[in-house]
């Protein structure tokens, strides 16, 4: 018997009520009983996304929600500015040249953060840019960008600002509306702490004004349909949705809000000190050097010198039942992610450094035997952790 | 306390068994025990779909792996044939045109079957067709194609053959390969009797030629990336999938082929039949008139002169449990339609055409109580159910 615990940056580890919910009888996707969740769920995401905008439910992972973005704002041949610091920057790029935008990239060492000013510049030397794409959280490095700086500039401009918030909503405060975001994307997988499947996304009043324009052909994803069906007698989807993992999540916004995003946030802030501090406390370096650069849902961790990166993931998984991330594109077997985002408290924080430092022993590495738990234990005491 | 019956054609009614298995603590989707189950199922799905060639399995609902047939085949002005009897088939020509492709379409009367000798005219006199698209089980009406002919008359042409077998796969025989079926299309939540939020294609030789060549634009639903991801080791989705959905098909696919797929068709077959016999006894007409052209899947009632469709739904779901569905785009108002697909036994029809009864005698309909009933136990005392 190996007690398994997940520790990537999505799927996140998912709690009893949750998959209670999750467990239930299905309701038929056309049922009044299915719509009531479905515009509860709505409604408590508003509250998580800050905003009064709408939000759509899509059946799809994260990345389906992104396609979504691009392909109802744009028109063939628009140019869109993408930020890039990671590989979840480069899959917008992908996504926006596929569907045959003129893409300009600003690009970042994967690792440090998107300058505001950078997208300043691009944006006064070229007026006809029509959107803004940038990441909140980079899953792939887990550093943050400055979303609040980044929306200030772009409101500014005519272009749209998109954010990928998968991996960051929830985790750190995001503010749509007062930061000016125009489509936010979030996952079920992730902060939520639901089951994997479902993605959201917000619509301002400024991106519905591009959508009405845009020319890209989209229809599995196509937000207006989705605005459409919204709008029935009772509210519904186009298509069937993932009716099981929609009443799952309804459970996981309860106990989100329940907790209070204040809370959450500093929970998951406290959480991600702790990893970063006992980590460098085992001698080991962060992926995120600038400290203000770093997130709060996942640790990127420089695997050092000697240390087979993808070894090192199997046996913390194989041996001892924890699954954390390697790296990702250019950083795949550089660097180990561990993720702390969601249904995470103390002493999964503990179990994380635990495996880690057992791991990293048997592999050679030389350093003091709980030293890590130590430090990650102080974090916890000096930050009065759940006052 | 109102016990629920879902009896719609789709989602469908789910065992025990395989919502355990959904329950299960989610695995990583890039872990070597998800890629075991994420291949099981692949394998298993070969065997229902009784093809050699690749499968995919999508995290959306069936329309989405429709639109993935369709842009993933062809290239922008690409003649293709739709022949369209429903509601489906217009949703094959409203993506076709969404994505530019020139849609020369084959319209019969909802509730009719496609004539594949009409399929051979379009293709005499358009050689340039490059695919044709049609429904197995057209589930707005309950009508089932004659696949079989049409895949031996297309199969002698350049096109490749499109089958929405959504609503059809799991309840009648479907032979991709015997029949030369180029893409079939599948779901998570008819048949098989498990969540919805997956869907399923299958891809011949002769489909990966076109897929080659094609240049509509697609990223979430790109087959030849899920294709490269499948060859990694341990084989695996591009995206994050719906884990807790693969993981319950798993299980509702051991227990349909335990079954055997002669057995599962029987007992759709007469289950089929046991619904037609019982409503026509009650006085009530089928939408399908030709016994021939009847599927296994879904039966289609015409509203008697007087009852009010939506009531009727209604009150058998609000008053009695039983959820059945109602007409779609013009049958709206027109038909009810009792899904008797996936998880179903010879009970289940008794408790349809009871609450039917008792809904018809309570709204005035006038018939003879327990007719309907009986007729239906006949079928099943008749056709030796079981055996």
């Amino acid at each position: 018997m190996i007690k398994k615990y997940i520790m990537t940056p999505g799927p996140t580890p998912i709690s009893e009520e949750v998959m209670l919910e999750h467990a239930r009888p299905l309701m038929h996707h056309r049922s009044p009983e299915f719509s009531k969740i479905f515009m509860a769920v709505t409604e408590k995401l508003k509250k998580l996304f800050k905003t009064k905008n709408d939000i759509f439910i899509l059946t799809s992972s994260g990345t389906g929600a992104m396609e979504a973005a691009v392909t109802n704002s744009f028109s063939r041949g628009d140019k869109v500015l993408v930020a890039s610091a990671g590989n979840f920057g480069e899959r917008f790029k992908k996504i926006s040249s596929i569907f045959n935008l003129e893409v300009i990239s600003l690009d970042y060492e994967w690792g440090d953060a998107v300058d505001p000013a950078d997208i300043k510049k691009v944006l006064d030397e070229n007026p006809d840019v029509k959107g803004v794409m940038v990441q909140f959280s980079e899953t792939s490095t887990g550093a943050l960008n400055d979303i609040k700086a980044i929306g200030n500039i772009v409101k500014k401009y005519p272009a749209i600002l998109i954010v990928d918030a998968i991996s960051g909503l929830g985790a750190s405060d995001l503010r749509t509306d007062e930061w000016g975001l125009d489509m936010v994307v979030g996952g079920s997988q992730k902060a939520l702490s639901a089951p994997t499947g479902i993605a959201f996304i917000s619509v301002s009043d400024k991106a519905w004004k591009l959508i009405q324009k845009s020319d890209l052909p989209r229809f599995y994803f196509d937000l207006t349909t989705a605005k459409n069906y919204s709008l029935k007698t009772p509210p519904q989807t186009p298509w069937t949705p993932g009716i099981s993992i929609i009443v799952a999540i309804n459970k996981a916004l309860d106990m989100l809000l329940e907790e209070g995003l204040e809370k959450l946030f500093k929970r998951h802030r406290i959480m991600s000190l702790a990893v970063q501090k006992a980590v460098e406390k085992l001698g080991l370096r962060l992926l995120v050097e600038d400290e203000d650069k770093r997130g709060f849902s996942v640790t990127s961790i420089k695997v050092p010198e000697g240390i087979d990166a993808k070894e090192l993931t199997r046996m913390m998984r194989v041996k001892y039942g924890v699954t954390i991330a390697g790296g990702q594109g250019k950083l795949a077997g550089k660097i180990i992610r561990i993720g702390h985002l969601g249904y995470f408290g103390i002493f999964d924080i503990i179990i994380a450094i635990s495996a880690l430092e057992i791991t990293l022993n048997e592999l050679g590495y030389k350093f003091e035997i709980g030293s890590g738990i130590a430090e990650a234990e102080k974090v916890f005491i000096e930050n009065n952790y759940l006052d």
